[in-house]
């Protein structure tokens, strides 16, 4: 039984069903989740032409054709078909096809095992109850914010308009890639951001070289700010956000892109000993720790792992193997810390590509992360600009790498791109990372010439000392 | 010593000069070879601006931006620029930072260890001889083609105008490069193949897709046909290619892009006991066989091993550091496959990428190739415009990716891609098959979503039958 049809859920319905368990998914919004009407799908039909234009921007022969703005009606009606216009027939269709039975109603645990729906029927599980609900944004407690109903993630990927003023606060994935797309669509923007840099969650060189392009595309940047008050005299009126005595910035719109929590609070957690709100603590197998007999399991952003789609497929596929094969009486050993039933990569190889302009993209830890984690390493960084295929691909590339090597087993920990068309590039760092596959070996994989890819072979041979 | 200053020939004496030895590099034409001036370089230059208006092209909000033709005076000034106005002033300052020494003229072997230049001063060396000439543009012998000037792949690269109507007799990647660049540009192409179908190296699908594309974007392909005469009356004039009894082509320009051969026949190989105008056999530390004191290598398309870029300045790697192993009274041993003097990846990991539109790009076997060489294997397809990232990428994305799995040992022997932008997602295959990264690990390699990477997903599913 799973609460929650986002992406997880669903894959991890698919698992279970596909592995000889009958699965049931209680729903009591759209089938498809945050990640189809109001996430990656929205978000990424608004930024591929921003970035399709760019590149082409910076290639002879096109970059007067592409001097114009963005085409801004056509771009809506584009994402508003990935949306695929907010209902989700076609996700109901796939569970049907797949076999899996669809509650829509909001499912809460009576107990275990037990689930109600709407407070009515109750379905009770044979094998195991699995918590996909996901997390949603948070506001954060500034005087007249809530009143002035401000944006939050899903307003900014399914605006029926460019709003005139949008004033972003957040310097994370959301609020860059909302920056980027609706400044290319017309707005104008400003991005506040409380710490001094954008993406901090990932090598600084990153947020430096995406806020300088930011800069360049019109957004206003200011950094080490705090938002005092927020102000709204009439609904769908100017809003006023107050920074400081005499700093106060005029906008149509505010996206508050600051933080998210879990969608914890109204699941009857109360009910099997755990605590509403809280982020769900779980094992390598995805089972929730602390609740006997083992049978509930939490995937996806609830657990608070990894809060990306891809990563909550990926504990879907494996909490789903899981369950298949405890319900079957297979052990799962602890040692089995790469199989099947051990989502070992949310420890060691989280890929995410962040689609602005430039696109940013890193798998496993940071520089800073592996020294804090105990690792002994060396950092090695390269200017992407200098590798030919770079410069073919844009005039004036601008981008680079890190690798950092663990320098006792000699394999890569983590690996961070930033530049035009770096997206793709990212997996073959995850297949290097999440293999764990030695320098020396990757010696032998040779990158084709020319394309970007040729950053691998002046990554390896700096660090070889070539 | 190293014969042959292209960037195999500059890699190689690099590193042998890096390793404590001193290098001197012949070279009669230009530092830099054909990569730089002919080849990669120039056509890369020629062909980013297609693939980057035709993905434009397929992007909501700048379709009509991109609609017109490229303009060819701006493209083809980028490319003469990519080519260093074919001057190699950059090149022989790198070598002199590096530490290389440059001697223009024709090196000829005059027995073991002994170069002449051009028949006159001799150079003796004193661990090794490196032979890095390279391959030329082979003609048919076809009546009349020789006298007719036929455009070979130099020509074709280095262009300074758009010719009204060009035939392309070849199917293999120059033919299908320039057919894709020359059309963009505003030429009336026709391409000419003996068998049926293009890339004939890659998996079949491949071909299928670009001949789609390409008679979309007006390329005539004729497929099965057989040049037998060629006329040209006047330099300058007109072309007529004839296939056969009133089956004749009339052009501007015609390119031969059928093949190549080793730039051997004036090396003086016969003083050393080889015989000129062949392939140089050399062995997996890239030195050649049958040379009594193992004094002489031979890395780049001259051995034949992989004529690519790419793999001739992994054998430059691989061969600089095994004579400067021999240098040093290192033994080398034959068991060390995937150590730091053996090319292995010559054999099981060659990856390239062609950038025709879409882009095709393979690593490794080709179905065909691992039953051929004895592997029991599964294949598995899938189609990349069903991936989510693909879709997003471009409107009505069109692509298709294989892997070829080894049941024996659970890993991948090779993998294709074919469709738009998968150029830089070849790393990620080139890396799984270098480094045999088994199946069951390759599950914890997640792909970011929503990328096109997510295909691994895919083919990963449909292989464990999920």
């Amino acid at each position: 039984m799973v609460l929650g049809g986002g992406p997880t859920g669903e894959n991890l319905a698919d698992r279970v069903h596909a592995a000889g368990l009958s699965a049931v998914l209680v729903e009591h919004e759209l089938v498809g989740g945050e990640c189809s009407y109001w996430a990656c799908m929205p978000s990424k039909a608004l930024l591929r032409p921003v970035t399709a234009r760019s590149e082409a921007s910076r290639v002879p022969g096109l970059k007067d054709a592409v001097a114009g703005p963005l085409d801004a009606p056509a771009v809506l009606a584009h994402r508003d078909a990935f949306a695929s216009y907010w209902k989700d027939d076609g996700q109901v269709r796939w569970l049907d096809s797949a076999g899996i039975d669809l509650v829509r109603g909001r499912g809460r645990l009576a107990g275990p095992r037990r689930v109600t729906v709407d407070g009515g029927r109750t379905l009770i599980a044979r094998h195991a109850v699995a918590v996909c609900t996901g997390s949603r944004p948070v506001l954060p407690d500034v005087p007249g914010l809530a009143e002035a109903k401000p944006w939050t993630s899903r307003d900014a990927t399914s605006s029926k308009t460019v709003p005139g003023r949008l004033v972003i606060v957040g310097g994370g994935v959301v609020g860059v890639e909302m920056a980027t797309a609706w400044r290319a669509l017309g707005a104008s923007v400003t991005l506040l951001v409380r710490g001094d840099g954008l993406l901090p969650r990932m090598e600084p060189f990153v947020g430096h070289l995406v806020a300088e392009s930011l800069a360049e595309a019109g957004v206003f940047l200011r950094t080490g700010t705090e938002v005092r008050e927020v102000r709204r005299e009439a609904p769908g009126g100017p809003v006023t956000v107050v920074l400081g005595p005499e700093d106060e910035i005029v906008a149509d719109e505010l996206l508050i892109a600051t933080g998210r929590a879990p969608r914890t609070e109204d699941l009857g957690l109360e009910t099997v000993g755990l605590t509403p709100g809280g982020w769900l603590e779980v094992d390598d197998t995805l089972r929730a720790t602390g609740v006997p007999g083992g049978w509930l399991y939490g995937a996806g952003d609830v657990n608070h792992r990894a809060l990306l789609t891809h990563q909550g497929k990926y504990q879907a596929r494996i909490a789903g193997a899981a369950i298949a094969a405890r319900a079957r009486g297979v052990p799962i050993l602890e040692s089995d810390r790469w199989g099947a039933h051990s989502a070992s990569a949310d420890r060691h190889a989280v890929p995410q590509v962040v689609f602005s302009d430039p696109e940013a993209a890193a798998v496993g830890l940071s520089a800073a992360e592996a020294e804090r984690a105990g690792h002994r390493i060396r950092v090695v960084d390269y200017d992407l600009g200098a590798v030919a295929g770079a410069s073919l691909y844009a005039d004036g590339y601008r981008g680079r790498a890190r690798m950092v090597v663990d320098l006792d087993r000699e394999v890569l920990l983590g690996v961070t791109f930033v530049g035009p068309g770096v997206g793709e590039l990212l997996h073959s760092a995850t297949v290097a990372v999440a293999a764990e596959v030695p320098v020396e070996r990757l010696w032998h994989a040779v990158p084709a010439y020319p394309t970007i890819s040729e950053i691998w072979l002046r990554l390896l041979e700096a660090y070889r000392g070539d």
